[in-house]
């Protein structure tokens, strides 16, 4: 049994969405009372870190509703149902920039916001990225722009939170630990 | 107006919890169609980079209900209504750790899941730690264990998948880069 495990004994749904489902569990947590865990249902995402030939990281611009904003960021996607992490991965990079890539790796996997949501986040490190002829079609309400920069423009555009998300903020970091380390 | 703004037509609450509220939005797209936005608020939160005297890293292990499983995170926490974050990290500090600090300063400060919440956090640095000797109380929900573990140790637990959550990977990294460059 996990440390500390909270035992569900009773799970209310409270609303089934398009991308979130969201459910109320009632739970023994580890000293015999009863609490409530407020749960958001998510089907899991993937991100890309993609690197151009002349060292440039792919990023798009997407205005972000829960945020009200517009910010920067890697490109990323939920997963579909059934659909393996590398898959969602080639998929999306392909819809948001219109790139493939001959060399993928996976880089890190981790949970956004554990206290209330299941949401994973698949990173991949995308080389030897190429224009794709043909390529797939983005959900008819995404709408970003591509932009490619410098390692040092990413870091500026972090140090004015327009790069303002958690997955792009580690791919920064990655990008920047990748060059020192390799030295 | 920001770049693919999307301009709420209506708003419909779902659900007003103790963590989080979620509500669905009719939205007009920037190609002028009405599309629906699914959003969860959250208060916000901040987390902590505690560094002992001897450069360990301060951790807490804690089950978290939306993952089913124990992970090891840095001490984290909601603000509460008009709390200031640098006072919700050093009362979140305390309360998790039974640690104070004389030294504060803030790092970063990013959103978690930009699709669909508003969570932001906020990512402090605290340093010449003391111990407290009337420590606040957690929340009576709260089961945490204490651990501190060199950086070597916390990129061994990151490997792992113990640590698995986006505040507590930015952490390391940031740790291992501000050790690189000082170097």
């Amino acid at each position: 049994m996990p440390k500390f495990e909270e035992k569900t004994i009773a799970t209310k749904k409270i609303f089934q969405g398009h991308i979130i489902n969201v459910q109320v569990d009632d739970v023994v947590l580890p000293n015999g009372k009863v609490g409530k865990r407020e749960l958001v249902k998510h089907p899991g995402a993937v991100a890309i870190i993609a690197i151009t030939s002349d060292d440039k990281i792919v990023l798009v611009e997407q205005f972000r509703k829960p945020l009200e904003r517009t910010i920067i960021e890697i490109p990323a996607g939920k997963m579909e149902a059934g659909e393996l992490p590398l898959h969602t991965a080639k998929r999306e990079l392909e819809e948001e920039t219109g790139y493939g890539a001959e060399h993928w790796e996976h880089v890190q996997t981790f949970s956004t916001s554990p206290g209330f949501a299941d949401e994973i986040i698949h990173i991949y490190v995308a080389q030897n990225l190429y224009e794709v002829s043909n390529r797939a079609v983005m959900d008819e309400d995404e709408f970003v722009e591509l932009i490619e920069v410098s390692l040092q423009d990413a870091q500026q555009l972090m140090t004015n939170e327009q790069i303002y998300d958690a997955k792009t903020v580690f791919a920064i970091q990655w990008c920047l630990l990748h060059k020192l380390t390799k030295k």
